[in-house]
């Protein structure tokens, strides 16, 4: 057996100091602070410097807080946080004074950690210039996926390979409300009103139930998978508000979950060429991996040219989850300030097109109430021959509605949007079609 | 939308190159250049070097080659490859000549990046010293779980976490055997037979089938999750060559699969304090992660204080899977040495003993005939209880055998095999119970 001396962690003193800094102390700096204390010679012997946290930013000195956070090390002076360490753990969210204070810790040489989706989306460029003007880190784990490790596989481990699609469910407390619907039956509303009593949706729940939140972080995904740039902006948006409990009962019918997903994908064809990057709610085939990602959790499907599909899973929020993201950066940006080396910069050099809505590549389940004769499924079959769009399969009720109609669902392949579109106007054109009942989007093959 | 200009690839002659040396010319190895060559420009923009490939050593020059393969650039001098780039990629396998070639690469300031498991797992820290005495990276990603980015996650990711569990399936070989047996009702040899036809088995299968690949991969996996040094004798290893048909019917019967597990568990409680790593077939219900990983995926669950549960999901093996771990590994070489940097050293500081096998945490299905008697499941209770036991289910068949005996399958909750055998012992002692007929481990709660 492997002989096993006593533990070596660096004595007091053999290693360096760090200066850390600390912005903002909710759930998430909470748990960032007490683990940084109570396993300090973890992170000495890991990283090769000891942590010494000089202050903890906060807008309220007076406000209640977890006894883990010293109050000798409280603050309401952040830039003197920010500005006066080797090490800025940025906590504080939102665009400002976040990005401020973040470019300020540059400037003043610090290495900087966030979990901030929105500044990142929205001034990820700007940041990542600053951490390169300054010579010094830029991390930002925590921002997609709570602790799953999703930039890191991207930014690092993909850095060999092509990517060609991601596929997400970013997003917790959406996935808990449609989970919730699914189970219960319940509407958007009433699973919504009961999230925000329980803490698990904020009191103003737009970022989460209109998508943006989730955008962001498809925007961050884009520009690591793709090595372009991809702001908010760029991101096609459709939230869950308007999905109803009828919806997820026809998606179960269909054999499918509905979930809100985000997605980025690289075009390389004839047709197109750039990123489609999206949110909005899908169907999701029950047998997909996607499908069985449930409550509070997070997943993104990777798929590669060499890798092939890759999952990653785990639980997207919350303090400790949250904190373990945060703190694999802090280790790692703690490494290059004793060692030498540095985070990979931005990687945009691909500079790839964004495309619009109707380049994206999707399956469409389309029902239909059409005439019960002879002929009517050629017909049908033929508009969608017509616009290049392949059926994967056509299901067609068994009972005949008292007008004398069936009603068919047809889920086609992945085609492009712009045709997916064409097909469903000529079988809204199509005299055998008496009603488009429903387009959904079907994702996961 | 946000601007794209051309993409921006550093032109010949603005970036340094690093001459790139390939040991071996398999399928991985073909892959490798395949794609160094196809994707030049990528690789150049990502790393900030250009990478010549300066010769790929076989051992026989004139075998038949994919057509990716330039022939000029083979040679039958391994030597001189290993001792004359700037990045060694070493995909031969096995021990030697690895070791020596590798420790020849480190010692002419080479970085090396290899796959082999079996070479890592009986001599890592040889190889991580003279990684660390030459200044250069030492990087495996492809010796566990082919694309599957497990050794960053545990390396990197979980760098500001602690560990306590890891439970993968990591050998796609024998996943497959077992899938084959599970849904076709095969016997192993039967299975074993074709695999071996179709080339998803290896002539000599020993290394997979008796679970030696496994378990040099839950010493790889163990050693980075916990900081110390496990190596391949550490393992409690049990392949599948005993697995029959009718084991697997009966995992069917109790809700489960049959998978083989590789496991690495730290235990720090008042009983034991160290790590147990092992590899053995156990139960998996059939609702957990792992037990829907089928064929030659691989899938790892890690379990972390602060994280919760992760899972990794992807191809565990495959020319261009692992290619395109091996490149993520050239990059992250690549760009070490044109910004300066360094790959993790060895963490090893932990140092925890390696536990025997009556420490490691499990569950066992015990099923039993005793006597239909009143009482009888009362004192089986108390006999788990007497040794420490919970009991998670107990079912009852609904037949009497002809002596007048019933079957009641016993699930316990976790608990250490010193505890749950004493318990089997004393089922066995107890004038109730007439015979214990089958005892398993059940993995994954």
């Amino acid at each position: 057996m492997t002989e096993q001396p006593q533990p070596t962690f660096p004595p007091p003193g053999a290693a360096p100091v760090l200066r850390v800094g600390v912005l903002g102390s909710g759930t998430v700096g909470t748990q960032v602070v007490r683990l940084l204390l109570e396993q300090a010679d973890d992170f000495a012997a890991r990283s090769g410097a000891r942590m010494e946290i000089t202050g903890i930013a906060v807008r309220n000195l007076d406000a209640p807080r977890d006894p883990a956070v010293p109050r000798e090390l409280l603050t309401d002076d952040a830039t003197a946080v920010a500005t006066g360490n080797d090490l800025v753990v940025e906590l504080i969210g939102g665009i400002e004074p976040a990005r401020t204070l973040i470019l300020a810790a540059f400037k003043a040489g610090a290495s900087v950690i966030t979990g901030n989706k929105a500044l990142i989306a929205a001034h990820g460029p700007e940041l990542y210039d600053a951490a390169a003007a300054a010579g010094t880190d830029f991390y930002y784990e925590a921002a997609v996926a709570g602790a799953v490790p999703v930039v890191y596989a991207l930014r690092e481990s993909m850095a060999g390979d092509r990517v060609t699609s991601v596929l997400g469910i970013v997003n917790g407390t959406t996935n808990y409300i449609l989970d919730e619907m699914s189970t219960k039956g319940l509407s958007f509303d009433e699973v919504l009103a009961t999230a925000q009593a329980l803490g698990y949706a904020e009191a103003d729940p737009t970022a989460d139930v209109d998508g943006l939140d989730a955008a962001a972080k498809a925007a961050i995904i884009a520009s690591l998978a793709f090595h372009t740039r991809v702001g908010l902006s760029d991101v096609q948006v459709e939230g869950i508000r308007s999905v109803t409990a009828d919806d997820i009962r026809e998606a179960h019918a269909s054999g499918c979950e509905l979930k809100l997903l985000a997605i980025a994908q690289r075009r390389e064809d004839e047709h197109a060429h750039g990123v489609s990057v999206r949110v909005h709610p899908a169907l999701v085939p029950a047998d997909h991996p996607l499908a069985s990602v449930h409550g509070a959790y997070n997943a993104v499907l990777v798929e590669a040219e060499s890798a092939g599909r890759l999952m990653f899973y785990g639980q997207g929020a919350g303090g400790a989850p949250t904190a373990s993201a945060v703190l694999s950066d802090v280790v790692a940006a703690a490494a290059h300030r004793v060692n030498g080396g540095q985070a990979p910069r931005e990687s945009s050099y691909a500079r790839l097109p964004i495309l619009g809505p109707e380049a994206a590549v999707t399956r469409y389940q389309i029902q239909l109430r059409v005439e019960d004769a002879a002929g009517s499924l050629a017909a049908m079959a033929g508009v969608f021959a017509d616009n290049e769009v392949s059926i994967n399969s056509v299901r067609q009720s068994a009972y005949v509605t008292s007008d004398g109609a069936a009603v068919v669902t047809f889920v086609t392949h992945p085609a492009p949007v712009f045709h997916l579109d064409a097909a469903v106007e000529g079988l809204r054109a199509s005299d055998r079609v008496m009603e488009v009942v429903s387009v959904r989007r079907v994702e996961g093959q």
